[in-house]
């Protein structure tokens, strides 16, 4: 099991840790295998969508700020609501296959740690399971 | 494979069930692994987040039900629409690492049972896979 | 590791998989197993959810598409953001428990995959973890 780093700037923001992760599975020297990233917080958490165009990035948080409004007369006081909701909405951990050294993602598939309540530096962690490959 | 048995009291709730999780680690005797929950149904999710404040509960309760009302000229006509669709948002299963025999929680994290078309008993796979640890 | 493929007629549809993900299964000769579904696409999901009546199916996606509209003056300029973020919501992986060679699922679950910007063919990526069973 591996501990990273990551640090966000803005109270919402999704960060690209693709480059950091497949480091750990270079690292690890797996050939084939299931990568778990797992998120340790309540208003974070971990998706996996465009990196491209930074738009996308743009469009997720705009919708789900939309849909969740920072301010709504919750009743957790902490004026943190929103991101534990979206948390769980987005979810605190995904699977990654790993093939040949590689994380298989799509083409177009890069991996976000998701800011909800920041600017802070949050945990990830990454546990990595060989499996036999083809 | 492990099966717990959820009773909720409400149509929609969040149950915090980490304690029971907890104890099939330990009855399990596992000391590294990744634990899978798994839910077998099509109106509850599983879900991480805040186990402290209630009111953090109260408020994804009620934004759900905000966003995803429970009558809405819906199609399906059992009146549980809206739990079918919070349970897709939701999703079925998470994933939980296991460090040194316990959970690995963050500071805030409890694992919620979401019901949100109860009262009901309800099941919850769990399964452990054991791995090297550090 | 094994590769389906699935096609889609609309832009966007749920699609069921279980039986293509139940023969897989079956070929691997797998008794016990951690089955996990991966998605490499950012416009499309998986989700588990009800197979029989398909009006559930509707349901959720007329939720998705009232919630997230497809045209709302999103940044990204390829006429799909909301697709990306359903894709966000609903997750690219699933977890499902293999017993005595079938997916665990329940009496009501069926294993969908959700197309946001189709018709298009795409793939899904299926690996097996065997665990000791019972």
């Amino acid at each position: 099991m591996r501990t990273m780093k990551v640090t966000s700037k803005e109270r919402t923001q999704l960060i690209d840790i693709t480059y950091e992760v497949q480091k750990i599975v270079d690292e690890s020297r797996t050939e084939n295998g299931l990568l778990i990233l797992y998120v340790p917080h309540t208003t974070a958490a971990v998706t996996i969508n465009e990196g491209a165009d930074p738009n996308v990035q743009k469009d997720i948080e705009k919708t789900l700020g939309r849909l969740i409004p920072k301010d709504n007369n919750y009743s957790h006081i902490e004026g943190n609501s929103d991101a534990h909701i979206k948390a769980s909405l987005l979810g605190a951990s995904v699977n990654i296959l790993i093939k040949e050294g590689r994380l298989l993602l799509g083409t177009w598939q890069s991996i976000f740690f998701y800011e909800g309540d920041g600017p802070r530096t949050r945990k990830v962690y990454v546990e990595i399971i060989p499996t036999r490959g083809l």
